[in-house]
């Protein structure tokens, strides 16, 4: 997502020629390319897909369908760990603790079908600013009372800096879910202001905010998680920008953190 | 600052007319109008001010002497709560537990001096969208965690649907709050969105957002807070309207909500 405007292909390429080993991939390109083709493409190249973004969405209508179709396509890709966006609230509705349970209740129903094809389901609780309209879940403790509810294998947790990096609890919290073996996930980004409109789109370049991301990153090593580490930067100038310049630069960034 | 377009004698007027018993004022137009001068005209129309807002801003330089000259006009006004809202980060810092440990630490150098001339400080929790640049204290739990050092009556908390509704450890945290009589504030916004630019300026209309506010208010009611309900909307939109005619309309959604 961070070079969103690199077709695969490009990308697939450019990360071979910088070393990068593996890619985090989105369902939409994912499912212009063909998800069997995309496989291939990444695995010939001897890269892995390190994790499919995004199930979710829990308190809208049709979840069930569409997050089956994720566990499959991640299934597909050959990554093991789709990334889940839970969903805000339902239309209408102020009941926050309601649309919680029901986010639980769905990850129950998901995580036998994610297990059984071995696929871990990482849920990422997203920064505060957005309970309301796209992730009821807020913190990384709130994620793992759900995912302590099922197997480690079938239900873990997505640790974005970008989303937790101003909780005091999250420290405490990553341990507890590295203890329990269910940090599925690892991203990077880091938290710049102003926000802008929508505050969707303005994550910053690694180096640039307030996070002290090689803090995060000496964390994650001190509890023993060994997986990859994303970089995951929502933000329209990068998008504007020449893609390959933009991974190389990205690339950069990441060695200095 | 809900209708920050009407003149300090207006809105005194116009509060008489409906009934609203008091006014939460801000130090610009105060100061603007005179500290003495804003306290009789308050006085003489038989309303209270509720709290000045606003001390704080620990971590930027000037803040002892600012925050003393915020402490004596809260005096001179005859209210009894200064809201403080701590600051974010220094600049080019990325050391946010530093930052509340500077913001604990101001807060200990004034609250005797606040205490000495009846003015309670009431630490406010802003959202964790706001924790790099404006407020390090993001939960009411950290709020309180500073405030219980010190007496009640030199510290305490403002309790803001807007920046709490979202944090399932709030509630108790009320409770909490309630059981040490340090409820100092209490403030209603709606939480709508997309958020503006900068997210400062979009709180929403009461009972057109995502918050459940008869529920909140019902909680401050049942831990036995019997003080003054502000409503705090910083908004464009109602700010470039008539500035009656949002007062009259922000007192019906209150009784709504």
């Amino acid at each position: 997502m961070t070079v969103k405007q690199l077709p695969l292909p490009v990308l697939v390429e450019q990360c071979v020629r910088l070393g990068i080993p593996g890619i985090g991939l989105w369902r939409e390109p994912v499912r212009e390319y063909g998800a069997e083709a995309a496989a291939a493409l990444v695995r010939d190249a001897g890269l892995t897909v390190t994790t499919l973004c995004r199930g979710g969405f829990f308190t809208t209508d049709g979840w069930e369908e569409d997050n089956r179709a994720a566990i499959d396509e991640a299934a597909a890709l050959g990554t093991d760990t789709l990334v889940l966006v839970s969903g805000g609230l339902p239309a209408g509705s102020r009941d926050l603790p309601g649309a919680r349970a029901r986010i639980a209740d769905a990850i129950g129903a998901l995580a036998p079908y994610a297990g059984a094809r071995g696929i871990r389901l990482a849920i990422e609780p997203l920064h505060p600013m957005y309970a309301s309209d796209r992730c009821a879940i807020s913190t990384l403790d709130q994620a793992l009372d759900i995912a302590e509810r099922f197997p480690a294998e079938q239900v873990g947790v997505t640790v974005d800096t970008y989303h937790l990096w101003w909780d005091e609890n999250a420290p405490a919290a990553v341990e507890r879910a590295a203890a329990g073996g269910r940090v599925h996930s690892f991203q990077l980004a880091d938290w710049t202001t102003p926000l802008p409109e929508g505050v969707l789109n303005g994550r910053g370049r690694l180096g640039t905010g307030a996070i002290d991301l090689s803090w995060w990153a000496g964390l994650l090593e001190r509890v023993g998680y060994t997986g990859p580490v994303e970089v995951e930067l929502f933000n329209d100038a990068l998008w504007a920008r020449d893609g390959v310049e933009v991974l190389e630069e990205t690339l950069e960034d990441f060695l200095k953190v």
